[in-house]
Order: C-alpha cells, then sequence, then structure tokens
C-alpha cells in the first residue's frame, strides 16, 4: 500500500475530530445523566463475546446476524461476534448477571460495528445509546419508554417539528392468527403493507379470509377511527386484537396528555423488526431526516434466550446522527512558558473555570500553537485572558 | 450450544455492572475534562481501519500485529483490522486529516480490543484513555506529559505511595552506535537487561567492544551517578549519549520541582517497545499492583507511515485497571404512580438535584423494584423522601 493512502479510511467508516467529538461527547454524558435521573442504571456490554450470545435476537432477526462481524477467538478457538446491536446483551445481563425479580432498568451507550451500512449513508460504526426496561408487561412500560425517548429528544434539543410514529405488531399478529393465514400469505402480506401498496392489497386481499380485515388495515393504518369502523366486528371482538388496539389508544393519549404539542401519528401496519417485536413500536422523525432519531419497542421473551423469559421494552439511537453537523470551536488560552508562581496561579483559576490552557514549550512563541484562540499576557502586574 | 452456556463470556471479557460502571464513567469524564482543561482535545478513533492504516506501530513492534483482530471487509475485500492500540490513530489524524504546522495536543478514551490479554490477568478489552502531543521535540514536552500523566493520576485518587519510573532508550541505542554492536549482539544484551541478569551481563559484556560501558549500564541502571562515574569518558563524551542522559536529569529534576514528595526511580535499561519508542520512557506504579497505572513515552516519526514524520510524545492508561475493585451503591427513589402536580414537582425537584426517580408502573407496590432505596412520600401534604 502506498503511505498516500494509508491514511484512507473504509466507506461508512470515519475520524471525529475535536469540533465534532465535544458535542457527542456532551450530548452523551447529557444523557446518560437524563436516563440515570430516570432510574436507568448504566452497564458496559463487552465489545465480543460468543457468537451464540449475540443471537438471542438473530434467531428471529437474521439481518443482525448478517450485519455482525466474526472473528475467531485465539484463546478457545471458538467463534466471537463484536457486537452489532446492544439490546441482546443488555438483555442477557437481566436475564442471567443481574437476575432480579421485578423490574430493571438500564442505560448504554457505545460503538456497534455493521458489516455493512444499516439504511441510507449510515455510518458502519455508531454510537449506540439506549434505555431498555425489564420485568413489566403493562402498557405503562411502554408508555414510560415512550416518554423517555422524548424527553431525551428535548433534551438534545431537537424536539422542534419531530413527529413520533407508534405502531403495534399486535394488530397484524392477531388477524393472521385469526385468519389461520399460512407463512407465505402472511410474508407476502407484510410486505405488501411495508410498500404501501394498496391497489395490488386490494387485489391479494379479496380472496382471502379475513380478507377486508387486511385491507382496513392497510387502508386505514394511520387512522385509529376509521379503521375501527371499518373493521368486522368479529375481529374487533377477538382479545388480543383488542388488546392490541386497546394498547395503541391507551399509549397514544397517555403521551399526548404529557406532550400537548407533538405531532403524534399512527402506523398500524409499520413491522420493523416484526420477527423481533412482539408489541407496541415507537420511533421519532425529523421532518428533514429520513431515519428515526430514536426508535424501539416491546420485545417481550428475549431473555429465553438465556434460560429466562422476561417482558421488555427499550429505544435506542445513534449519537453520531444526533448530532450530525454540529460542531463547536474550541477554545484555547495559551500561556507563556515559566514557573512564576502568580503565572501559574493564572493559570490554576482559568483551568478551574472550565477554560483550556496550555503553557508555551521551549522557545516557542504563540505560532507555535494553531489552535490558539487566546493568549494570558500580564498587565501592570495583573494576569489577563485577551482574544488573539 | 445449550442455553445454560449462552450467558458464559469469553476469557478476558466482563459485564461491567451499573455500582462499577458508574465509577469508571465518573473518572472518564473527570479525566477527560482534565485533559481538556490542560489543553488536550478529543478525537473519537474508528474501530475498524484497513490494516495497513494500523500497522504503523506494528512496523517495528510485532506484538501490536499479533493482537489485533482481524476482519474482512465486505465492502471492498480488503483486511480490516480492529484497532488494539488508538496511538497510531491519532498519529494519523496529526499527520493528515488536521495536519497543522506546531504543536497539536489531542486525547482519547475507548475501548480497544486484543485478540489476547497483554500481561497478567489482563482484560482483552481495555478501555484506553490516553493523551498524545505532536510536533515538539524538546524535552519540555516530555516533562509536560509526564506532569500531566501524574495530574491524572493525582485526580484519580491514585497518587498515595505511587513511584514514578523514567527510562530513555537512546542510552542503551546510543552506545549500541558507538560500538557498532551486532544485531544480534543488541537483541542479547536486550534481553539480559531485562532479565536483570548481572552475572550472565559482566560474562557477555567482557569481550565485547564498550563492554564495561554495557556493563555498567546494567549494573548502575537505577543511579545516575554511580552509573557516570562507572562509564568511560568516550561514551560520556558521545553527543547522543550526553543529549539522552541529560534529557533524563533535566526530566526528573523538572518532574521532582513540580512533584515534590514523589518517589522518582531511572531505570537506564528498561526498553519496553524499545523498537517503537526512541527517546524518554515513563510509567506510574502503584505499589500493589505488578501493571503500571499509567505509562508512555517519546515516538518521533511516527506520522512518516502516514507521509508525514512528527515528533510525538504520550501516555496510556486502562480505566478497568485504575478502578479495578471500585464500587458505588446507586440510590433510586421510588414514588407512587399518578400524575398529581405536586407529585410530578417533587420528582422533577428530586431529578434535577441528581437523584435518580422512577415511578411505580401498573398496580405495583414497592416490591416490584428490587434497586429501590428511598421513597417518595406524602406527609401531611409534602412530599418527603425517605429511607427504605
Amino acid at each position: 500500500m502506498p503511505i498516500s493512502e494509508t491514511w484512507l479510511l473504509p466507506d461508512g467508516v470515519a475520524d471525529v475530530l475535536p469540533e465534532q467529538a465535544q458535542v457527542i461527547e456532551s450530548l452523551r454524558r447529557d444523557a446518560l445523566d437524563f436516563l440515570a435521573s430516570r432510574g436507568y442504571q448504566l452497564v458496559y456490554t463487552p465489545f465480543i463475546e460468543y457468537i451464540e450470545s449475540l443471537s438471542s435476537l438473530s434467531e428471529s432477526n437474521q439481518d443482525l446476524d448478517l450485519v455482525t462481524f466474526k472473528v475467531i477467538d485465539q484463546l478457545s478457538g471458538r467463534l466471537l461476534g463484536v457486537r452489532a446491536d446492544m439490546t441482546p446483551q443488555v438483555a442477557r445481563i437481566d436475564a442471567h448477571v443481574r437476575s432480579v425479580e421485578g423490574i430493571a432498568r438500564y442505560c448504554y451507550a457505545g460503538t456497534v460495528l455493521h458489516t455493512k451500512p444499516q439504511g441510507f449513508s449510515a455510518s458502519r460504526t455508531p454510537l449506540q445509546l439506549g434505555a431498555e426496561l425489564f420485568g413489566h408487561d403493562s402498557i405503562d412500560a411502554d408508555v414510560e419508554m415512550v416518554d423517555v425517548m422524548l424527553g431525551l429528544i428535548e433534551q438534545a434539543g431537537l424536539l422542534d417539528g419531530v413527529h413520533l410514529d407508534l405502531g403495534h405488531v399486535g394488530l397484524f399478529r392477531s388477524l393472521v392468527k385469526y385468519a389461520g393465514l399460512s407463512k407465505s400469505d402472511e410474508r407476502q402480506l407484510s410486505d405488501l403493507y411495508q410498500r404501501k401498496a394498496l391497489p395490488e392489497l386490494k387485489d391479494f386481499t379479496e380472496n382471502l379470509k379475513a380478507g377486508s380485515d387486511f385491507y382496513a388495515l392497510g387502508r386505514y393504518s394511520s387512522d385509529l377511527e376509521a379503521l375501527q369502523a371499518n373493521l368486522s366486528q368479529a375481529i374487533l371482538d377477538d382479545t388480543d386484537f383488542r388488546d392490541a388496539l386497546d394498547e395503541l389508544i391507551t399509549t397514544r393519549s397517555e403521551i399526548q396528555a404529557r406532550w400537548s404539542d407533538l405531532h403524534i401519528g399512527i402506523d398500524v401496519v409499520e413491522l420493523r423488526s416484526y420477527h423481533y417485536h412482539t408489541g407496541l413500536l415507537y420511533a421519532v422523525y425529523s421532518p428533514n431526516r429520513a431515519a428515526p432519531l430514536a426508535q424501539g419497542g416491546r420485545y417481550d421473551g428475549i431473555g429465553e434466550h438465556f434460560g429466562r423469559a422476561r417482558p421488555a421494552t427499550g429505544f435506542s439511537c445513534d449519537l453520531y446522527a444526533l448530532t450530525a453537523g454540529q460542531f463547536k470551536q474550541i477554545e484555547t488560552i495559551v500561556a507563556p512558558k515559566g514557573t512564576d508562581a502568580g503565572l501559574l496561579q493564572a493559570i490554576r483559576d482559568a483551568r478551574q473555570n472550565g477554560a483550556r490552557v496550555t503553557q508555551l514549550l521551549g522557545n516557542d512563541d504563540l505560532s507555535s500553537v494553531p489552535y490558539a484562540t487566546h493568549t494570558l499576557v500580564n498587565v501592570a502586574g495583573k494576569w489577563q485572558i485577551e482574544k488573539i
């Protein structure tokens, strides 16, 4: 490799330079402090694990397995995976490492690696931050989680103009069960919903059992009132379907009560991670971005893989995406060389006030510090900070 | 893999649970803030890079290459390495991404991965934190770096009883050059020094050119005065040797002037990373631990690999090792369910005071929150925090 290329980075991989790093670092701290104030306890999960441990989600979510880098463990000869998502790791901790009866709340922040970018122009090394609530299967837990997610977005200064999208995989799932749909039909319907292909959906559902209900689900996916008016009484009387619908309605009204100005949208055929999520889905979108700012949902039973099934709901976001395009200039005060007591005290004082101060080295002058923005100068016996 | 083993972690890999995570998180923040106050700018370096980019140190330091996990880039088909050390990455940034004339100071904190544990009972996923100073080749830069390293240890509350070890690869290196030593003799001598094998050293140096000087270097390795008294005048007159010796003496006295109570030891045959370092070496040891708390040294020329050689000096430490055995209990206040204005205000107030507060969910009682340490109770119309 010629020297001229040694500094090139792979696609989807980037350095984060100081002007941006301090913005991310600051949001990382504020977000973790916010989650701590809500009772979410910080865990650091390992970067590498046996691949079997990481695959608790990937059994039902092949995507995760495909984006996981694999390496051989030189100590055991076994296959290791580099974490591509921290949620299964936190679920493992909840299930086994720190297993308690009752509710456990965890939060985390760290880089995950993806073999390929997920979504349009995405990083292969997102800085994932998230929170999970284990041990409670009522909608109260989901409402708390959505509330916390919105609180985080508000704290990041990104609440203006966002809208919350709510979905629930239970509607489609219970309808599938009620209609006794084949796997193949289920997949095809799921695909039609994702593509919002209404004419095709109409054709496809015409000869299906409960076809008009499947069609109504797609046709009135964002309008719960119209949806209920167009569903058959039979499916509205189905307990599972009814419960899912009620959970969606409750969440919407409880969140609207807490966030009165927020635009809340409904999408009952949003089936993102359909095989992995088991209930409510939630995502916050900004008007200017295709990818959600944060998203999550309920995924009961994930701990089963570790021998202990637990109800769970949680969300995550990518700190790089949240802070995209934000930079902050760094101010650096340069002080002269020397160990004069007054000078050292002035440097200490400035540092204690949060300033960044360096001293000149050797016989250098100010030009040796390209990042200098201020200088510490002695004016009539007093040390003062002056702009350069 | 049976379920009962899915939660096992590979050797040298561990979860960090909340009681320990908050200790590490707190030190991480304090350390980065301390480095910022000294003018070191934070960078986030990528987790994966083309292997050629990571190997700027490993050309002369095969160890680093051996501990680097390699994966195939599915986008380019090329070999990627997972970072095993962040120093070469920061050197790449200094050399190319943000190349300035003059001095650049950077700091960083992040997990690195090692294929095998480095040293006794070490983690394979250390949380490396460090600082680097580029663009200044005088001893002033090394003195600043040692001072900063000690400041960090002091801030972490670990200064009591530590000792600073100073070395300088220039002494041995210039003596080797002066004596025109063969590569094989150089390696053998280096090995004898590492093993502190004085009788063998005596035998080996007896028929060597400048043998008595090589022997003196090992015999009086920790005593600069005795060493000078026992070296030949010829080597003391050698410019390179003299410069190295002077740098060591200057550093010792400048650091002792700043840290008057500190025990400073000298080891002129400490040749750790001999092929990678080019000048002063520094390490802080705690009396109770075999591995140093922090260590570093000068490594001029590293940027050459990226087409721009720069003087450089820096140190790093492992935050997991620094905080080993430290835990902090987490206090969690549990408030009743409800949206009563007084209750919500009491919760907000407690959170703003830094407390962690959760509300009960569903029909739960206190037993649903196993981590609860306090509760928010209404006493005669006033909300109060009480210990459980």
